[in-house]
């Protein structure tokens, strides 16, 4: 038995793209577009449009500004029925750069903000409606944000908004199973004619259960990245969440061949996954940063000390 | 606010050994009991008290059989308020090699058992309560058992021994939340008069979301390891445990030390954690032994051929 409306979302190069300066090649995303493709995926995303007046062209990998014509070329010829998605954060993207849907490969805009800033990305993902893509608004840092700010933001999404999908996203990997009950309750709750979706962070091992725990309580649009690639400790695993759910249009074998072939190479190259100090981090229900920074220092392996940065808990 | 009934199990030692023949080093598990101990874990398993006659003491390392004299070295001169655990399996151990109490450094002692075995296991366990030590039976590969013969089980459990504690134990790390409450309750439903305990294996990142949905329905006995070692993905990571519990008895910090310096290094010569072919057979709700004999092969990495061998669903 499977619930046909649940729609699986492979962020593994947007999300992996955090970890590397958006820097994988053409024929890396390829092999992924072709592998997600091939697993009936519903939608990938590939990456930010960001500004080229905030961010330099050079400096940064090309997913982070997905061009729609380099969309094209990394998707050019491959058969598939998986959608294209993008990702615009709050104050980043100029909105003329968003042409009508009609001349662009990409067939969703992901618009992710922080509550606080939640009448910005109204206002953004509601000019993506009207150039026809499918929209939707990702709530970062939702762990920080669960008081009454949210049920506001949760009302006005429903009630100013034209996206199909709110998302409920655990930037810090700090919630277990009975937040996201809560959260997403409160989300289905509020937002009557909106789907709700879950983005996991896998600091303390929960992103697949949280992921499976939003599914309990009727989220239907999940996101998933392959071998979990992701900032700090990274996501749900794809494969997890393609070999939990019963729905036959989805393949996990083309998803284990690109783990073969590509993903257990690129781990040796560049780091995520289960790091102690991501764990603390989520933990502590603060932004991976300081840990990520730690990550880069030569006490990468200092934890006490680490732990104790962030348990400073005096009064000064 | 924290349960105070809950009692932590680390098993280190004892699962970890199933990956390294038990040949843990007297100095790596006295590091060990001391970070145990200041991190204020109430038991520690040390290993198996399996028999000389079935296994030959020159092919294992010394925790295969936790002569009460190897432990007695290991725990030697360190402050601890930490009990020792010994696990013994039905029909691997001999009775006589089981002293009263009072002759031994041994506190708890775990019977492992499938329910086929049950008959075995309470007589086994009511002698080991007769010599004086605390008792617990634990059902090992509940996830194949979950019909009327562990219904009879738990009963026989309930009204023919004397363990203080029954412990559900996911073999093959099959098992999610909604199975976990199901589990848990049909336990405590029926054991009255003892204490429920979880054991989690992490074939697919869920034994620590499977821990916390244990304690949510009410079980007080938990496992964790350091790091997560143990037989094939490993186990519940017990800095995770540690950091979730709010019981100010716990220390994390200790464990954390321990992990920089002793783990770290070690998780460099043997292999557990979040490894595909580990994942198949959690999917599968097989044991993880044709995975642990992929993982020494050269086919280590050959997950689709791995993932059909057992997804072989013809007739013959």
């Amino acid at each position: 038995m499977f619930r046909e409306k649940i729609k699986v979302l492979d962020c593994t190069i947007r999300d992996g793209g955090l970890i590397n300066n958006h820097e994988f090649d053409r024929r890396f995303v390829r092999e992924v577009y072709k592998a997600i493709s091939e697993a009936g995926v519903d939608y990938m995303e590939i990456g930010y449009r960001n500004s080229k007046n905030l961010f330099a062209p050079g400096q940064f990998g090309l997913w982070k500004f997905c061009d729609d014509d380099e969309i094209r070329k990394a998707i050019d010829g491959i058969k598939s029925n998986t959608k294209i998605s993008i990702m615009v954060d709050v104050g980043r993207v100029e909105l003329e750069d968003i042409k009508p849907k009609s001349e662009s490969p990409v067939d969703m805009i992901r618009t992710a903000a922080y509550v606080k800033d939640i009448d910005k990305a109204i206002f953004m993902a509601n000019d993506f409606h009207a150039k026809g893509y499918e929209t939707t608004i990702n709530i970062m840092a939702i762990s920080l944000d669960q008081g009454p700010e949210l049920d506001e933001a949760l009302h006005q999404i429903e009630e100013e908004s034209h996206v199909e999908v709110l998302y409920i996203v655990d930037s810090f990997g700090a919630l277990y199973q009975e937040p996201v009950e809560y959260l997403v309750k409160k989300a289905k709750n509020i937002l009557k004619t909106k789907e709700v979706g879950f983005h996991g962070h896998n600091h303390m091992q929960l992103a697949f259960s949280n992921t499976i725990e939003a599914i309990i309580h009727n989220a239907n649009f999940l996101d998933g990245t392959v071998y979990g690639i992701g900032r700090a400790a990274g996501n749900c695993p794809l494969e997890l969440l393609i070999g939990f759910l019963k729905n036959p249009k989805f393949d996990i074998r083309p998803i284990l061949d690109l783990i073969s072939k590509e993903f257990i190479p690129l781990r040796d190259k560049i780091e995520w996954g289960y790091i102690i100090p991501y764990a603390i981090s989520g933990m502590m229900n603060v932004h991976p940063r300081a840990a990520m920074a730690l990550r880069k220092s030569e006490k990468k392996e200092n934890y006490r000390e680490f732990f104790e940065s962030l348990s400073d808990t005096g009064t000064d």
